[in-house]
């Protein structure tokens, strides 16, 4: 086990999930030790820091373990309390963000994953759902630079995949989804995000993603119909 | 709408998910207007509140609207903090109660709810994946009177339903998954968290929950298997 101050972060190279941590801990400025996990071929470690989920990430601070992303935001900004604050003030305006995050990842990143990852009938359906998730943040996102307002805060750090990964599914899969004639207000969030130095920073590389998700794409669209939950 | 300061919930009788609230509102001691929806006939009120998700429960305070049960505990421990403090204060303790409560959700309330309205196959699949998530719970409660230690907390609350909505799961679709003998520790949990005057006296009568949930049991039994996304 690492040194009781050490800050330890189990991680996937094209994961957005794990992504999402690594951005939070270098905008706080905190150091931290990255561990890659071979998510095909779990390590003991993982399996012993995160044996409910066995998933990454999973973030390891004075020995002790959180793990599930948003979890780990939360901790982060409560534990480094230091500029910048990921989660707004205002206790409704964190419950905002909250919410999105939430939806976020259960309706859009879900379906756009799934709409990537599917053929025929299953594949229309799950891009429909991924465009009507998609107009509820391009309504949530007008007339801000940032979800956070003036700068990056907890809710663009957990739809930050949009900005990046998104555009990766949309050509692996053959589908459109941030659409920039429909989706202006969120197509101009995306570059705003990728433009932060801290984000441009820290991005898996591209030629990376496209075999890897080509190759998960294909492994299941040979599934049945219905694998995806949603 | 209600005038600025007034506190307003829209529930549904016998959902866990707004009794949540309410269980949290009268343990801050914090007066709220109770209306009661029709889910099966939703008000224009509950439209026009929450339009992304057109669920209960919804909070409306200083004209301001939360929704997402986990969303409005985490706003009414921020707004109104005065004790009892439902998250605990220490950064890791708070990742973890977040961690069980989604965990609660997403794996046992599901799989518990499924179970009780399905047949064959898929009753005993999501049967199995119950009683898996209930080991886990079982191991996290053993040797504390509350999840939140010697008094309710967040993840009481959170996983409340176990105590008296699973019970009326477990008759309706004759299962067992809290077994006493299995699960002492959540077991004895149960009794202490339905002893609390302020829970006893916040439960939807069981005669009224029976029939509910026999009719939603009859109804989700006859849909194609699949239906359940867990």
């Amino acid at each position: 086990m690492a040194s009781d101050d050490t800050v330890k972060l189990l991680g996937f190279l094209v994961s957005p999930y794990s992504r999402r941590v690594e951005w939070a801990l270098k905008l706080k400025g905190v150091d931290y030790e990255y561990v890659e996990e071979d998510i095909f071929n779990k390590s003991s470690l993982l399996l012993e820091l995160n044996p409910v989920h066995k998933k990454i990430p999973v973030l390891v601070h004075h020995q002790k373990v959180i793990s599930e992303s948003y979890v780990i935001l939360e901790y982060i900004d409560e534990t480094w309390k230091q500029s910048p604050l990921l989660l707004p003030q205002d206790p409704h305006e964190r419950a905002k963000a909250r919410f999105w995050a939430r939806f976020g990842e259960e309706k859009l990143l879900l379906a756009s994953a799934g709409a990537m990852c599917s053929l025929g009938e299953e594949k229309e359906r799950l891009l429909k759902l991924a465009i009507e998730a998609m107009e509820k943040i391009e309504e949530e996102i007008k007339g801000k630079e940032f979800f956070g307002g003036e700068s990056i805060g907890y809710l663009d750090i957990a739809l930050g995949w949009i900005s990046y990964w998104l555009p990766v599914w949309e050509e692996v899969g053959s589908i459109q989804i941030l659409d920039p004639l429909t989706f202006p207000a969120t197509t101009s969030w995306a570059k705003n995000f990728l433009n932060h130095p801290i984000i441009k920073d820290n991005l898996p590389p591209r030629q990376k993603m496209i075999p890897y998700f080509h190759e998960r794409s294909k492994f299941f669209s040979s599934l049945p119909p219905g694998w995806i939950k949603i």
